[in-house]
């Protein structure tokens, strides 16, 4: 990429709606070179004022799950029966340890890929649990300022960058398989409670029993979660997305959601709450950096480390000790 | 107290089983004062080899589950039966907001406060889920040093505490009432978890039957819950401590999962862990103060809440800013 991309340009081409300059755009703000950085902030703050207009759906679910599907049929349904504009932004954080993309399998979305009004992103998965998440809430403004309507954030629910997501997003759709009787141990507890509709995909043929029973497990199994701070009720959905089954319902649903939670302020207070936290977050990373950077100190750290496993030093002193150094390296550099 | 306290002396008196000086000692721990801060860690690191040899376990249940008297006749049990010296830190997270602190009420443990073999002490709660977590695990330290078997943190089950007291304890008990029908409502399930023994405390009169059938749903769910690291399954143990009955069990199990976990080395490896992620905490802890002791550090800060709140700015060029100043100011202080 050129170091001398004209900015204003291209925001102009965002507010457009322009999918290449969108492309370009993410790009930019996934780079690591200083000089780019420069750049994307001024393209972010030039456009967050454009940017906030599109209900943000986190849709996660275990490999096999059908998430591809689901996702398919769920845009092509919004595009065609609701004149929507939809961007799928993926993250699959196992890539890095497979050596496979979430969108490299080709078959992936076929229909929706070629529809003008969709846009389908794959976010590169290095470092998103390190704490670079903040480049797809960047994504996010983008495309909201390309004029999306809703944007999907898929992850593989393997691990924790399901609560990553769930932190950028309004509305957080974890879909189930309907299980062998032990529905509820699937996915993590943890998960399950972030979910605000959650999807038993696969309902039909044999499975059909099957998910009616672990739908009704889990709406019985509601009580044991924390009420929800908006007092969102989760909902439990039965969809077929191979038979295109159960998904308008969904979206539904999603309307629903948006509808409410927009007038009782609760999806913009949520939004600045998830901003102040990634705000909060990003320092502690940055901080964080600082140390690895400076060799003295980080080498101060693992001596410390080494010390405090050998039961030689209380982890209050190491730390005091690793501050103070802090200190005597920034006043020098 | 004097800033002059002869360390070595105290330390001394400590390693000799003094409690008089391990309750000078703690005083000192938990003192602000930074030549005090100075006495502190040099005590601790000189008693550092010492420590190690107890179990340290925490207690934790909703107000009126029996806690005073569980711990009671669990400390009772202990010293007479087995001749162990016991150890009773108290923290009361909510003192400061009732004014009334966990030790205020005079009639709690009346009978093992005056055993030679006790030792019970409450903690100051001012700050506790700030950050001065660290004194608690300094006076384990000293309680270890001073020839305590059985350090027992008690916390009122009433929201972070436990979390913060789970990360400091080699074995976590919970305390339960039997409920009525709802058992799994009454408290967060995220600290349910954290449970190595579910005590249903009450299991008497009227009540043993819903006792017991809260046991039995306990022991059901258990497989909701995810697996600990050390394998250890959770124990679910009915008891009425006002009848002293169960606690026996419960003694033996303790000592079940000393013996398991000390073979197995995991709760070596669990303290060293510990450890690790309160050094990592505190990091963040001094550096946030930094930023919160710098006048003009703390002022940005707000502005640049503020600016993300009315989201004219986003997150993370704010923090890039914040942390850009605080260079600046620890370059030139």
């Amino acid at each position: 990429m050129t170091d001398t991309l004209n900015i204003v340009a291209l925001k102009e081409e965002i507010l457009k709606g322009n999918k290449v300059a969108l492309a370009k755009a993410i790009t930019l703000v996934e780079s690591n070179k200083p000089s780019h950085r420069q750049m994307a902030d001024n393209l972010i703050n030039a456009l967050l004022p454009y940017s906030g207009n599109s209900l943000r759906i986190g849709i996660t679910g275990v490999p096999g799950v059908g998430k591809s599907t689901f996702i398919e049929v769920l845009g092509i349904g919004l595009i065609e029966k609701y004149n929507k504009k939809v961007a799928v932004l993926a993250i699959d954080p196992s890539s890095n340890l497979s050596g496979g993309s979430i969108l490299g399998d080709k078959t992936r979305m076929n229909v929706l890929s070629t529809k003008s009004e969709a846009f389908i992103r794959p976010s590169p998965s290095r470092g998103f649990l390190g704490g670079v998440a903040h480049h797809t809430r960047e994504t996010i403004v983008l495309c909201e300022a390309a004029g999306f309507d809703y944007i999907l954030v898929e992850t593989v629910g393997v691990g924790q960058s399901e609560v990553a997501v769930s932190a950028m997003v309004d509305v957080f759709v974890l879909l189930m398989l309907p299980g062998a009787g032990d529905e509820l141990q699937g996915i993590k507890r943890g998960i399950m409670e972030l979910a605000d509709i959650l999807v038993i995909n696969k309902a039909e043929g044999e499975l059909l029993n099957k998910a009616k029973e672990a739908a009704q497990n889990y709406q019985m199994a509601q009580h044991l979660f924390p009420n929800k701070s908006n007092n969102w009720i989760t909902q439990v959905v039965l969809t077929s997305a191979l038979n295109n089954e159960g998904i308008e319902y969904v979206i539904s649903l999603l309307e629903k959601f948006k509808t409410v939670n927009t007038e009782n302020g609760s999806i913009q207070s949520e939004r600045s709450r998830q901003n102040l936290s990634s705000f909060n977050e990003l320092i502690r990373g940055l901080i964080e950096k600082v140390i690895q950077e400076q060799l003295v100190l980080s080498q101060l750290r693992i001596e410390l480390e080494s010390k405090i496993e050998q039961g030689i030093i209380n982890p209050y002193e190491a730390a005091n000790l690793l501050v103070n150094q802090l200190k005597v390296i920034l006043k020098n550099s």
